[in-house]
């Protein structure tokens, strides 16, 4: 079975997280705190709305990638994996099968 | 080889796409245009930035999963694919073998 | 001397934010606490972010006066004043006199 | 009449949009385009999120600064100005002195 690009980058990003912060951006990052990974993620999402609304494609895929890479710092700083949420997405989309609209945020 | 339930839900979301707003989430949102979608993400980024910075981490996995379904929502009504990212991530991934910080946005 | 409306929202937002929750959007927001006030600051700098890219004058009108009103709601939650931040920005300004870029963040 | 530093800000932000990138920070992210200007505004928001959520007073009241600042070179590159927004937020006021709920957003 072929390994998602996604699993790959988790661990890579869990690997780095201890590295050296003068040649790693996770280690960077991560060595400044929760707060400012939060702060990129939301950053990061300006920048995908921002390019979707411009109806930037290639700009969007590259942002979209910044957003997950971001992400999945964050979920790591929190002791959280990709497994947890695609869980959660199982769940609702389980829950969903008859009803979608049920179970998404009004 | 298992399907991922990334990729069930980004079929899920395309097939939905075209169903009635009254009784789909996805056909209501993308029936609203790109900026709604665009500022969903947004939201939903905000959102789990807070919840991370909160420490709550039942919260920060159903803002990721809200993100993911969004992002994936917007990714289709531009005509890309969560393939399109993960090729992305790989492309970066395989020039950073050797110094991941050169191909990370300064 | 005339009063600003900013002024006077901000004494509005203060008097309201001990009110009937079931009648005063500011009683209601205040009550549901600082994260979701803080949720509600960054989804109206999204909606004008996109409003502008948009060209759209008369949305980002209206979002930047939701923007500046839920600011308000904001520092007052905080105990802080639209003094408080004119001060800084007065600060700044006698600092940058000379030299705007000094005092700006890189 | 004392002047508000929002108007004296406002002004020279306005005076600094045509002068030399290389030493008006104004300049130079107009000089950027709209949307990176709108990026800074959502990020500044987000910055100003986290500050409040995690009880830092001199931290929000800096970030509302960069937010009031971004949003001014944001109007001004829309050919709007603070009173534009000022007269919106005084029709709201007027509108909703009885019922402050009915002209909110829900």
């Amino acid at each position: 079975m072929a390994t998602d690009i996604l699993d790959t980058l988790e661990a890579t990003i869990r690997a780095r997280r201890s590295a050296d912060p003068s040649t790693s951006y996770v280690a960077k990052l991560t060595h400044k705190g929760r707060a400012k990974i939060a702060q990129k993620l939301g950053e990061e999402a300006v920048e995908a709305a921002i390019a979707a609304v411009q109806d930037d494609r290639a700009g969007l895929t590259g942002e979209a990638a910044d957003l997950i890479f971001h992400l999945l710092v964050l979920l790591a700083d929190m002791g959280l994996t990709l497994d947890d949420v695609r869980a959660e997405l199982a769940r609702r989309e389980g829950v969903s099968g008859i009803d979608e609209k049920a179970s998404r945020p009004t």
